[in-house]
């Protein structure tokens, strides 16, 4: 019954999720204000279309909180279902073979910026509701939080919740903005990876020189930031800031032979990337490299002349954005100073260093015993046949450790995204096939975990 | 009486100055290409003006060369005067104070683009050349070869050298593009550095990923070329390239003595750059290290996310532009073919690289004991008061060398610049002093050495 009327709707639920998409909310860009209100102002009205009560567009110090909520018997377990609406940058624009906030599908994929992160997947939810309340099958109570700045460091959610502990009460936490491992080999995240992201500035002169008069006199800044960043990883790939191993949790043998249980092709993964070679951490895998191992990569890097041709000048400035990702128990605020410190202790004399931290969040691990895992699972094998593995991630929802601590609420990570939907790239897409069996899922979820 | 003409004309020949600064002649970009033309077109006018025959526009594969002669006597000496019109692209255009192709003067210093390189020092030959022609007293025959791709490599100058040998006899050439150390202190270039100009690519995987769900894993392209960036100089700042010192003449203790008497006040020069220290091969003085030593410098490196806030990139792609400054006996060959197998063989298998030639030019060193060099010695003497210093200079103006081999004759390098010109860097100027004093100077030139 779910399924027809997931079928019979399909096309009105694309439709309203382009709707969506066409709506550039950029959280991170300023001139994309109203953009991000738009989209909470569209949310909101959709919520109410499918039938929740009290929804409300809760203000912030920043973008503002979508709230909404169906209580249909206290005595029954309520799930308080966290997403976002703002999306990433879409640049660098001229890699997109359709523009970002068009939506188009093609090969049965949703073409879009936040097609996948979170637009595409907070709507799964949404529609999964609207269902559930038409058939009258609504098997739990449920609120939504769907905030607006998570891609910007969720700056105002903390106060939000701080704030709201009693309307936020639940017994568990569901979100949808991690992966699968194939369409074949349903997954749930039970790991996530937190993160430390600076941008660094190494200055020498006052102002670009001429490097026939001025080179191997002066500090150059772009050869000294590369010293800089090269001397971060030692010949092993072991990051080489003081302490930063410190609070690193080790996994036991037994748990780190359980997670390389996952199917993994190494050369399906060189294929697919065009890579004649990995390259990462000495004496670990990949599956453990991007999941419970903390890593340091530049982002971004600039300085001098990009230009077609030859200019021979010595820059006064280089920058470099270098984002760290963090896992159990290590503290992003700790991670941050350390790098600081480090980075400062780094420069030579003949440079000066300015060093920022533009955004962080802890990594979380999640249960793999509760309740709620269980529901998950069940959903997963009831709707795609097969038993979910557990999979950490190497992303991060710093979101995860915020609801712990403030709510004492456990995460399920219930995603349905590929790691090849390029979110935070050009040309994001998700699968249609995934956004409807999500639905699906999501809908079994809650019939499983009211049963429980 | 000269002095009495150029004051008499100062703010024509200003005038006209600004028209050539005005035409945004630069070479490196191909949307510039008719501005190029429209430049060498303004030269042959004021050529023709000034009083020179058989005046033209010589095509080549790429920028045209302006040539003009006056011959008055074929049993007088005759000077070759070269020069270019082209110039530097003028980014980054926001660091400029007035934009770089609209003129204006401050603090009695001309601001644009090509003021000091090479406009301006070319068209002190022209006037000076005008104020001989108009008050009789031009003693030597002159030949102007004046091309439009000095910024770019020169390429078409050695076939048209090779093509027009008998155009070009003469018996001595003169070229106005170097600096002296200040105006108090003038001097004459004797050395010049010669260059390699190299592009290079790293690509790691084939698309931006996102940094958590692979970084660890995947080779990141910023942090291989930091680290192949890096490797370049060992910790006393030697080049590690193999075979890169094999050539480098070095210099006499004596010569180094002599060399080092150059005034030099190292606090001043660490406050004018803002700097609190020097960077540089360990055991060679600052003149050392910018005169007789090589040295290679980053000229540009970006890749990956360079905007505003975080995003979480493992970007596909970083470039680098890097330069290296040659000395007596290297060879830009040779040295661009070291460059490229030791570069290749750096990158580990997880990356790709691409490396490319942009520019290139030989090293050379002009005599001090020639009839020319004791004309301009004492040219400066008579205008300035003081005999010049000989310097070594780190640029490199390639063609030196092509006239030596091509048409036997030496150069002398009669530049009015000043180091702090900001030349290839944002507000480039040149002072009208050094322009009218230069003018004196070169017509001072012509009657020392025709006198010899």
């Amino acid at each position: 019954m779910i399924n027809e009327y997931i079928q019979s709707n399909q096309q009105r639920f694309l439709d309203e999720l382009f709707e969506l998409l066409r709506i550039p909310s950029v959280s991170a860009d300023s001139r994309h204000k109203d953009d991000v209100r738009h989209a909470a102002e569209y949310l909101v009205k959709k919520l109410k279309d499918a039938g929740a009560d009290t929804v409300e567009l809760c203000e912030t110090a920043g973008h503002p909180i979508v709230y909404g909520e169906k209580i249909i018997d206290t005595s029954l377990p309520t799930i308080l279902v966290y997403g976002h609406y703002d999306v990433q940058p879409a640049d660098p624009i001229n890699l997109w073979t359709s523009p970002p906030f068009e939506p188009v599908v093609k090969d049965g994929d949703i073409y879009a910026r936040g097609s996948c992160d979170d637009k595409g997947q907070v709507y799964m939810h949404i529609k999964a509701f609207e269902a559930m309340m038409k058939l009258n099958q609504l098997s739990c109570n449920v609120k939504f939080m769907i905030e607006g700045e998570e891609e910007v460091g969720s700056d105002n959610l903390g106060t939000f919740v701080k704030e709201n502990k009693n309307k936020l009460k639940a017994d568990v936490i569901l979100i949808s903005d991690t992966s699968i491992i194939s369409l074949d080999t349903p997954s749930i995240t039970v790991g996530l990876r937190g993160l430390s992201y600076m941008e660094v500035e190494v200055t020498g002169p006052n102002r670009d020189l001429h490097s026939g008069v001025y080179g191997g006199a002066v500090a150059n800044p772009i050869n000294i930031l590369s010293m800089m960043i090269a001397s971060m990883h030692d010949e092993n790939e072991h990051i080489t800031i003081p302490g930063f191993y410190d609070k690193v949790t080790e996994l036991s043998a037994a748990e780190r032979e359980e997670m390389n249980k996952a199917p993994f092709n190494l050369d399906e993964y060189k294929k697919e990337l065009d890579i004649a070679d990995l390259c990462g951490e000495k004496g670990y895998t990949t599956l453990e490299r991007t999941g419970i191992r903390p890593t340091l990569d530049c982002n971004g890097i600039w300085g001098g002349y990009a230009g077609e041709g030859a200019k021979t000048v010595l820059p006064s400035k280089a920058f470099a954005k270098i984002s760290m990702r963090l896992v159990p128990n290590q503290n992003n605020r700790e991670i941050t100073e350390l790098f600081t410190k480090h980075f400062e202790s780094l420069a030579p004399k003949s440079v000066k260093v300015k060093v920022t931290a533009l955004h962080g969040g802890e990594p979380a691990v999640t249960p793999t015993d509760s309740r709620a895992f269980e529901a998950a699972s069940s959903a997963f094998k009831e709707v795609w046949g097969t038993t979910p593995i557990p999979t950490r991630d190497g992303g991060s929802i710093p979101i995860v450790s915020l609801f712990k601590k403030e709510l004492r609420l456990d995460t399920v990570l219930m995603g349905f995204g590929l790691d090849s939907d390029a979110i935070h790239s050009p040309n994001e897409h998700y699968g249609i096939k995934n956004f409807l069996m999500g639905i699906e899922t999501i809908v079994s979820f809650y019939k499983h975990y009211s049963a429980k």
